[in-house]
This record gives C-alpha cells, structure tokens and sequence, in this order.
C-alpha cells in the first residue's frame, strides 16, 4: 500500500486508540478492568469496528471479543490475531488496545481490497490480561486455551464479588466457561502486535522490532539478618550491618548481570530496613530479586550466581543470607519461522530488522501453549508504559499497520511450520 | 580499699540498679519518663541513699534529686557527679542509672571512713536525659546550666500534656526553673560514669576505659532521583535506577568512613524506594545518613568526602543526588588533665587504660558548656544498651566505684585545670 494508505489507517487507529481510552471507569485517567460495565462498552465498539471490516463476531465464554473474517475456503483454518483490551489503574491507550485496532486495521484493508487469503483471519480483544480486578492474569487466553483452574472463579475483587458473580452480572455463565476453549486445528498460530514498554527500539531509532521470546523471570524475597545496633558507639570494623551487606550485594547484582549476557535484566525493586531509624545500625534488611531473561538456563545459571554472591558477601560479614523464591514463569520462545518472516518485512519496510526479547508479559505466552506465536513490537516514547504518558507516533502506527498486513499476507500464503 | 570492700561495694550497686528498674509505668520492663510518678518514686529512692551517705539532700527546680557532701571547710566548691535516672522505653537498668547509684556509693565510702576532701562533693540524678516524653533531650543537666528555652514550656508528650502542665502536676513552678541554675564558681568540674553502650572494652578485655570526647553528630536526609521503569523491559545499560546508585554510595560511605578515621562512624539507618514494587526499577530513593566523630573538622572532612562522593555517582548515572542536613552537635572534648588523671587511675587499677570516644550523648554535654567534664566508661555485655539485655558485670562494677573513688579523691586534692 501506499504512504497515504498507511497515514490514512494509522490516523483511524490513533482516534479509535482514543475512543476506546474514553471508555473508562474513572472521569480522569483510563481504567477499564474485566467484567466491568466498560468491559461490556469496549467489546461492543470493537466488535462494531470488527463487523465494518467484513468480520462475523462474537463475544466467547469469558467475555473476550472475537471476529472472523473468512479465507478463500469456508471453515478454513485461521490465523488468529489479537491483544488485550483490558488495562492497569490509571493506564497508557496503546499498551493491549493498539494490536486489536491495528489488527482490525490491516483486515479492513484485506476488505477494502476484496483480498481473501488461502488461511482465514481471526483477531481477538482478550478481556483481561492484566489482572488488574481480580490479582490473576491471562484470564482471555487462558480462557481460550482452556487452561482455566475452576479455583479462578472463587477469586474475589476488592469488593469481594467473585469472578463467578461477575461473569454472571455480565451476562456469561460459570458453569459454560470451557465452551471458549478453541480445538488446535481452528488456528494456524497467533501474532500480536504490541508497544514494546521499553526503551530499545527508540535508542535504535526504529520503529518496528521482532521479538524473539517473551523473558522468563523469577521473583525471590531475600533477607540479610545481622546485628542491629547504635549508631554511635559500634565502631565501623565491629558492625554486622544488613544494610551494608546488602548494599553491596545489589552491587554485584548490576555487575554480575551485566557480565553475565546484556540482554538479562535483575532488578531490586523494594527495600526495607528494620529498625529502620536514623540512629540505628540496620539489624535485618528484607529486599525484592526480580530477574528475567530469554533463555531459562540462562536465567537460572545468573540466579545462581547472584545467589551465591548474596551467601558469600553474607559470611564474609558473619551475617545470615535467604532467599525465597515465589514465583516463577519459564521463557516464552517465539516461532522461528514467524520470525524469519516479519524480519524479511521490516528489513523491506524500514531498511533493517532489529531481533530483542520482550521484557514485559503478553497473551501469547498462554497462547504459545498450544499455538506457535510471533510478537511485532512498535516504538513507545520513552519505552513508557502503565502510565497515562504511554505515547506512539503516528507514522509508526502507519509503519506499523503496513508490515502487520505484509507478515499476515506472507504467513498466510504460507503457513509457518510450528516450532512448539 | 580491699577486694572485698569492692565486693560489698558493687553487690549494693547492683541491688540498687534492681530497686530503681522496679519503678516503672509497666508491669513488664522498665519505661520511666520525666515527671511521671515513677519519677516522683525514683528521686525519693535515691535521695533516700544519698541521705544514708551522708549528705544534705533537695530536689531542683526542673525535678532533679541532688544531694551535697561537705568537704574540709563549709560551702567549699564541689566537684559534681552525676547521670540521669530516666529511661527509654523498655530500657535497661543501667545507662544512667550506674551513674549516679555508683557516685552514691563512692560518697558512701568517703563517708564510712570519715574521709572529707578539700572539694565537696555534689551529686545530680538528672530528671531527663533521653527525651523520651516530650521529644527534648537533656531537660535535667539543661535545667541546671541555666539553658532551658522558654519555648519547651509548650512542648506536649503523645497525650497532649505540656511541660508546664507537667510540672505543675509533678508540683514544681514553671515559672520558677531558673532556679535550677547554678553559678559557675559552685562546682570545680562535672564527672560521669556511665556505661560504654559500645563493644570497645568487651573487645579489649577491659572493665573500665577514659572518654577523650562525646562524639559530634551530623544527620542528612539524602535522596537520588533517577527514572522508574518496568524492571523486565529496560536493559540494565539505559536503566537510571535509584537504588542502584545508593547501593554504590552505601558501598562507598563505608569504604570512605573506614579509610578516613578508624574511630570515625557513618551509619544509613533508614532506606525508602519509590514506588517500591517488585517489578519496577526504582525511580527514587531517600535514605538518611549519620556521622560522628571526636572531632569536628574531621568530622566535617568526611562528610564532604561522602557528599561528594554521593555527587560523582549521581553524575556518572545521570541520576540527581540531594543531601538536606537536619541535626548538628558538636564534638564535646573531655578535659585533658582529668582524662589524665583518670588513665593514671586505670593503670593502677586495671594494669593499663584505654582511652575511646563516646559515640552515645550523655549529660555531659550540656554540662560541658559550664564546667569541665570527664567521664569514665563501664563495659557493658555486648555493647547492647536501650534494651532489657543491657548487662554489666557485678565486678567490672566493683572496680568501677574503686576507680571513681581514686579520681575523685585525686581531682579533690588537686582541682583541674579546666581546659574548657
């Protein structure tokens, strides 16, 4: 298409991206959380955006908004497209809602056009990703998956409702939740278009990226027990300051991480001091370990390390080291033959191709579950995101739409043989 | 005097330091604050002592017990012994306390042997010490150097009670607390015994030790202001996180302060992250800093070294580094000749001296803005003070009151040269 085709789709995307942020449960800022009355709103302007573009929709079992628009062959198997369109407090517009609009963006060409492709094209607006209403995550696709522990459905809110309440004051049935589970056969695989919540694409200057796997990361609460003490009579060589010890640590933590391979990240998010006074040597210290990376041996040989770094700086000091894992998501490897494609369509698109992980979490680590997934990650100002200044430029929104429907053409012509 | 006389000597020491910890506001624990009826109780208890000692006894203006015993002429000058007989909350019962019961005892013996000096000899359980009801510290010794701020009248404790109020209650006159002060030529020089509350002469193997100063004091509240950010999507080399620079600095601050003097302390109590979550690189971080030393130029030295340094890792990571200091006290020096006198006391008594700073305030402090002060310390179990396990040994207290004995009597014949 032509440069006025993609300033003309990318400025409908933004004013959708826009009418969607208006559909919010606070007069200010931008929440919208699962099962909720803007839940129901933002489902019917998408399924409406859906069926202007030639798709037959539908709202599944557990609330997610779901079109179809129909290949060559009826009942041909699909490619299914999608994102979220829930959101955090007080979110961004882009992060979730722009890969459903977008993807309705590139199938309103194929309509406009009168292309249909060998392989149907189904896009999905996954009701929740992120958890924000009832502290468990990827309820869309795991409903789409089937991978939906019963236990979910006594999971309450802050007001107490439970997820079964819910569904039922949205009108969807406990009881019929397994119905939104899809058989293999019904896709080819799954792509989504998302912002990349971080800074690299920016820093590269390019407005497009594959992403090769969505990180793993493990999270441990860790502690260093020494002596507290008084500030003022306990001479600097007689001190077991957890505090110190733990400075020092976090220390390591950046050098050994950035040693060990530049595309691990770890991070020591929280910290407290106990008895945490001025006038107090710290006795304990409690602090958070959030490391990821792409590759779970990888990760778990960097773990290691930092954790063995934590015992030694400990028993140098003749303090006492812990570390409690609590929770833990392996690397979600994207499909190769996907890759290779949409790396051919940005090299084609914008001169080079930039390969990088995804930091963040995203439906396509449930959805690689059982379908081999591809990720195309668009600059975000900043890599700024869960935040009301999320912002992406028109033109790589147009940039965007463009290599969308060029990857989606090129896999459905032919289907990429999966990975998984 | 003998071995066992000590003995004796300490075994009452002791049982006074349990009569006093029984006076408290809770059945478990020892908490006793300014004018409270424990306070009432205390002073009662322990001019009781005094009297038995041998001396003429009165309660002051801003409710300090005192108590005199006459040297070889009438109203000769008197050298002043003293500590305070309040408490922290859930304190021990000995800092302070050992203080004045000791002198009680040292007087005791004067007295038993019918021994009177050319000085006499006054003795001052301080009412207020720690600060513990109304926030303000050394409202006792400050009451008798004359420096009481009218403004402290006002001050309130948690129940919203004055210091005026409180007074009247306890059935002193707030009008009246400048009669608490006493003229210059009453007193030759102030001496304290006190607990170490510090590690130093347990780590010697010495029971009693010279203090060369009470350390200087500074506080800062300290803040690096960075970039928050999602902890899995910004690569470790773009990241401006806050708590990665104040790891370095807490690093530095104790490599720094370890370097510059070893009797030099610098202690980060109390650490904040912003917004302090798991999976959010820290945008900003508050933390407070304390150092102390015996003196003030080189105490001012390496708080410039710790700023700067603070500056330079700020810089490098293109973070912003504030420091905002909020307390200041300065270096109180002993008196040399007294110090003197005492290191030859501790010779004779213990086979050798050991001369250390203070790094906890004490009475002195105010004490030495009007006369010159020394102090002799007692090891403590542990270091530990301001807690229920706070230990002395019954014979570091036997040789403790035979020490105060000789410097007394020798500061008696020969009064200091003050070098205040």
């Amino acid at each position: 298409m032509g440069a006025l085709d993609n300033q003309l789709a990318a400025a409908r995307v933004m004013a959708r991206c826009d009418e969607l942020a208006a559909i919010s449960e606070s007069a200010e800022g931008l929440t919208r959380v699962y099962l909720s009355p803007e839940h129901r709103r933002a489902n019917a302007l998408v399924g409406e955006w859906m069926q202007a573009a030639g798709m037959r929709t539908w709202q599944d079992a557990v609330g997610n908004i779901c079109g179809r628009y129909e290949g060559q062959r009826a009942s041909a198997q699909a490619l299914l497209l999608g994102s979220h369109l829930d959101t955090v407090r007080n979110a961004g517009r882009y992060d979730g809602m722009l890969g459903v609009v977008a993807a309705i963006e590139v199938v309103q060409r194929f309509h406009d056009l009168g292309i249909r492709l060998p392989l149907a094209i189904e896009i999905v607006g996954f009701a929740d990703e992120e958890g924000t209403r009832f502290g468990i995550t990827l309820l869309g696709s795991r409903g789409l998956i089937g991978n939906w522990p019963p236990a979910w459905l006594d999971q309450a809110d802050a007001n107490g409702v439970t997820v079964a309440e819910a569904l039922a004051e949205f009108g969807l049935d406990a009881v019929r939740i397994a119905d939104a589970e899809r058989r293999d056969e019904d896709f080819a695989g799954y792509l989504e278009l998302h912002i990349e919540q971080g800074p690299c694409l920016e820093r590269e200057s390019l407005a497009l990226g594959v992403v090769t796997a969505i990180n793993g990361a493990r999270r441990l609460n860790c502690r260093f027990v020494g002596q507290a003490g008084h500030a003022g009579t306990v001479p600097m060589g007689h001190r077991q300051d957890a505090l110190a010890a733990a400075a020092q640590w976090m220390v390591a933590i950046e050098a050994l991480t950035q040693r060990h391979n530049p595309q691990l990240v770890a991070t020591v998010g929280r910290l407290q001091c106990h008895p945490g006074a001025v006038n107090v040597i710290p006795g304990e210290v409690e602090l958070t370990l959030d490391v990821r990376g792409a590759e779970d041996l990888v990760l778990a040989e960097l773990l290691d390390a930092l954790l063995g770094e934590g015992e030694a700086i400990a028993w140098q000091r003749g303090l006492q080291f812990h570390a409690n894992p609590y929770y833990g998501i392996s690397a979600t490897r994207c499909d190769p033959a996907m890759q290779a494609c949409l790396a051919q369509v940005l090299s084609e698109v914008q001169g080079r191709s930039l390969s990088l992980p995804s930091g963040a979490g995203h439906d396509a680590i449930a959805m690689a579950e059982r379908w081999p997934v591809g990720m195309l990650f668009v600059r975000c100002a900043g890599g700024i995101s869960h935040n009301p200044a999320e912002a992406v430029a028109v033109e790589d929104v147009g940039l965007a739409v463009e290599a969308y429907a060029r990857w989606i053409q090129a896999l459905a012509q032919r289907p990429p043989v999966s990975a998984a």
